[in-house]
């Protein structure tokens, strides 16, 4: 188990979401709440886009978050209209920055809690199904990054929705395949730089927990007294495994089998389901 | 607050106590039952005696021990009579190797659980105490590396529990002096590879949790089929912050304001008091 | 023995100034050229300042900077107007992050290549010369931190250059007092956010090598081609422990015991001599 | 580039081998002098057989072996009869423990030095000929780990040399089905805890360097006064990729295209050639 954090809107201080909020991600590194496990000590990363670069920039290491100074120092000095942050909870694979969330592949990035059941056995049919070209950019030994790897090869630069669905629907037939008849326990996150596409869903539910904020017009009028819902624009969300803190009507549950994106144009909440490759 | 493990008796494989018992040491890093703080993921240490050195050995890392393949290997590998586990729950210091314990200096190991309280404060006068042919081996900033380093001063070689005691007093005096009224929370193991001594004290108590295992010869007789017990002399003896397991008649805690002795001429319990200095 | 680089001019990505030159700090912590010690690999750290906060942010980490990932994400994201940058060579103190370069205090960057001699034996009496409201902030175990807290004690946010003086002078009469008769051998940069000294300065000579970058505008006429020199202010300066490249005209030697200043207001050369105290 | 050494013979404490000689594994990790590299600092290795277990000991870290503490803990306390060391350096690929050798599988242990040319290419079609049973133990993202794997899968359990011969004639096949026509550079050392097998080759020579020690009983006669060779029985061999010193007479090349054997029924030398698979 692990916990993530997507943010898109405002360009704000890292810091003011990753360390501030009462319950904050650093928080839940050492005592998350809704998950399996409470502790989330096993590496971590961040990763943002910035206005001057098309390549999102990402930093992983392998303590814990709570104690990192590096990620304290880059939280306090970091701006990002678009960024994603991940702590971790190896369930046996190695603690190693090339397994810490968020991956990125050219402008795209990718993290996710939840796991792939079985993985041992289904790992090598699934890595065959990864484009040649794309196999040699895989570098740790997480089902994550090879999810990742998939959605790359079954079109993930045209169709997120799409080629996320037509990941779930390989894994969810290579573990049939294999005897694993319920393979798929996932919260996505994925991002290019303007949209992101957070996702929630399993093979059999209940799926890992996902929240996303509510719209910053209607939070504001109900706490005119937070400053930060005062500092950023109508258009910022956020998406996380758990809620950052115990304000009133500021987190909903994203609904099993659905994915939202949030984009300049607008946002929306669909439903999600495998498709067949 | 930290959790610690001190093993005297039968040479064992280091992995029998460390990772085998219900809950283990390792299991008291992501969930220690007892403490203020159930993770001790900031860092942890090892310190062994062998037959044929008179320096034990110690192995440090800064990442938490639940994960740490070293460890596991080291563990699995390594047979000591006598040997210290220690993890970590920093409160501020730095994660960094030379802040893990066991602490080492000649023959000597020594580890803490506890507290300075003020000890940004005290620590200049605290230091300016240490012996100056001792003051250049202090490497790292905790509190307890400077309770070893006085107690080192205060005459550890020759009489433990009076070099203990006149440091405590020390820390007491300087803790009044920057009105720090009960400046001193600790246990404490020290070791010089023939004897074994462990400290439960608090200026001001309760003190942190304590527990000494108790004759094997009586647990053999209570619990026949435990082979571990069965493997091991009737002098061995263990020392922990909180039981290994829910054996019944297994353990008991150390006294407030007292500590124990165990050597191969036979174990006593006395009280403990700090000494003026 | 270190290496180290010190920026101040245009705001630039860091990676312009430490991965793109010929013989690069990154290169020259695998392959230095002018010190005793070829690899300064036993950890590194960047600082740097930005337009909307007055303390600088530092990374550090005790790897090698030459295979460090973290290190190349972020020189590939942050811009800079004024950044130190430093890879270590240690003599024998523990590699940890608190004794990686620069040290920051406050507003205050400072980062050093050299040593104190014999700092083992004069290390308590140095310390003890530390404000005592300074000295809860040392945290690591090096001669260069012990003397930025000197320095900060002697007045460095009134008079740099005299702060420096007397931290000198200082270790000097401190040295003949423990029969350490030419204890300084520093070459040392310091920042405020503002201005840029760096010193040059040895008991007994040479010193370690030290070089500064030639006026912009003269450069740029000798060097039409050279892409950077037309993209920065004719303000923008380097310092560095060795040249970073093989420029004819680019780099000048900073004399013996001397310093330099680098300003807004302008920049100038200096003797400097250690200040009694 | 890398370099390492393996030791087989009178169970002697790692230090004396690791550490003492004068032109030790650890000095090469710093100063090697017939490498392309002179630096190996990104991660390291040991590995160590003892009597009472089958497995051997693996301990691996990131940072250079130099500077290493726990190494030289465990070097200083740890004997062995047969045991291997590595320090590594990367041409590119993650530094990261799983990364570093020796491998291990079961009872057999695994080091390389060299490089498959053009991995990136080869290496889906590599991994996809190890055995599935096999290709879930592939944790890290190495050539050498893959060329273990492959070993594995042709029988390295029956017959050493010849599986050998086939993982390399597979990686010479599939580097001229990729156009890539020297594909092999490689020294490597294998072990099951009995016999130590060491094999020199490359598509193209000249291969890594390559040595193995003199019969102790001739060496002892020319140096008397050696007190290393005094203490070791007459079957104790090192194989090094550079001599640890300069004792005359006491270092021979492996010949190219060659590989030897050192088991307690005695040493002999071979031919060796990649064989079709």
């Amino acid at each position: 188990m692990c916990r993530w954090l997507a943010y898109s809107g405002t360009s704000v201080l890292l810091d003011e979401v990753l360390y501030r909020p009462k319950h904050s991600l650093i928080d839940q590194s050492l005592h998350a709440r809704m998950g399996v496990e409470t502790t989330n000590g096993d590496g971590f990363g961040i990763g943002w886009y910035e206005e001057h670069t098309d390549t999102p920039a990402v930093f992983h290491d392998i303590g814990p978050a709570w104690s990192n100074r590096n990620l304290r120092e880059i939280a306090g000095h970091v701006r990002s209209p678009l960024f994603f942050a991940h702590v971790r909870a190896s369930t046996g694979t190695a603690v190693q920055q090339t397994n810490c969330h968020p991956f990125r592949h050219g402008r795209w990035m990718w993290m996710h809690n939840g796991a792939i059941a079985g993985f041992h056995e289904l790992r090598r049919d699934l890595v065959l199904a990864v484009d040649p070209g794309l196999f040699l950019s895989i570098e740790g030994s997480t089902d994550s990054e090879v999810m990742f790897h998939l959605a790359l090869t079954f079109g993930l630069d045209d169709d997120p929705p799409g080629a996320v669905a037509r990941m779930t629907g390989l894994v969810e037939r290579v573990g049939r395949e294999h005897g694993v008849p319920d393979p798929v326990q996932m919260t996505l996150a994925v991002a290019d730089g303007e949209g992101l596409w957070a996702f929630r869903y399993a093979s059999r539910g209940p799926a890992r927990s996902l929240y996303y904020s509510s719209r910053i017009g209607d939070l504001r009028a109900l706490h005119p007294d937070v400053d930060f819902l005062r500092d950023v624009s109508d258009e910022t969300r956020l998406v996380v495994s758990e809620p950052l803190g115990d304000l009133p009507g500021a987190w909903n549950e994203v609904p099993e089998s659905s994915y939202g994106v949030i984009r300049p144009q607008g946002d929306y909440l669909s439903e999600f389901a495998p498709r067949d490759v």
